[in-house]
């Protein structure tokens, strides 16, 4: 259970957050977030220094999480294999994206933008991600498991793919009527993912690549 | 050549794009804008009716630009079949999008946004792009060139990859060294996008990926 100071955190981010995504980051003020989350400006103050500490506590709360994600499943990857282990590791970013939508969402759309604070966490966080996801796949180039492909631009595209439902998220669901928030969406999105893994990076037979859906793979 | 009305008007929209790349739309001011173009405030009132006209403007511009490309490439189906067709349509888009660099990049992160604009802009313009890479692949299905994929994940996947070099553009060159702007980027990863088509949807043989890499697929 949370606590009650927790419970006013929450709240503050949660209001935040709902804001962010209709107005954006700017537009939004520290007045409408303390009105929708039903506490006084000073509160959101005490917590968290203004809007830009909010922004930093959103961002870095979000990005300390996925990254003990990806740690941890690395972790697997000697007994599982490397192949099982990208799968696994694809599959929980997608539902811890999907626990986290709306922050998810507010970061990677904030970090598309040149700013201060996005340099310093990409020379901490993401550094840090790409040094993971780059030993897991020349781990498995090594073994002779994965194809031999161009690690910047692999991870680049993973990158676009698992982030498109958030990134085209009005788009997923006013014009492809696909709904991101939803965890049957979550699935079938996976099952294309862990396709593109068969067939792109694996060198899973391509007469049956049904025969391997959301199977793990034995090599 | 331009008049000197354009002229005026492209280095506002070069000057507003700056701007809302670095800052962001919300916090960038008409007098940033005025100050930077080196004109008038009044003048961006005069040709945009202010900020929200201005947005609007690059959004319209940039789109209807888009779509021509798109109905333009699309003409083209019955000559040179399906395959070739979708290829050449994402070699357009991947060039399109690196020449019109920020404009791509705002309209694409401002998107992602659950606002009035985007609403209008989803129900117009994407929708008719939905329509037309609807046709296209359901015409390669039909013809039995294409795989029988579930075309609404395929579609959010193509629009994934697509922008990934854009939404991920600073992770992209202060992590992994790829820099979307350049012409020799643009052509590595288009051919990591031809490899995905040749081997997610066409049926290309496994065993000889890289025989058609770069080639025209007959089929």
């Amino acid at each position: 259970m949370l606590s009650r100071k927790n419970e006013t955190k929450e709240s503050i981010i949660e209001a935040a957050l709902y804001l962010f995504q209709i107005k954006g980051y700017h537009a939004t003020s520290v007045r409408d977030i303390s009105n929708r989350a039903g506490v006084n400006s000073a509160t959101i103050s005490y917590y968290f220094k203004g809007k830009n500490g909010l922004m930093e506590y959103c961002f870095t709360s979000f990005l300390e999480e996925y990254l003990q994600l990806i740690e941890k499943h690395l972790g697997t990857i000697q007994s599982s294999g490397p192949a099982e282990c990208l799968k696994n590791l694809v599959k929980e970013i997608l539902h811890f994206q999907r626990k986290n939508y709306l922050a998810a969402k507010f970061v990677y759309s904030e970090i598309s933008f040149d700013s201060s604070l996005n340099r310093e966490i990409l020379s901490t966080y993401w550094t840090k991600e790409k040094f993971y996801l780059q030993s897991l796949m020349e781990t498995g180039i090594q073994e002779g498991v994965f194809k031999n492909i161009s690690l910047p631009i692999f991870i680049l595209q993973l990158k676009g793919l698992l982030s498109a439902p958030l990134l085209h998220a009005q788009y997923s669901m006013e014009v492809l009527y696909q709904f991101p928030r939803e965890e049957y969406f979550t699935m079938k999105y996976l099952q294309e993912l862990y396709d593109f893994i068969d067939i792109y990076i694996l060198d899973v037979p391509k007469e049956y690549p049904l025969a391997f859906a959301g199977k793990e793979v034995v090599l």
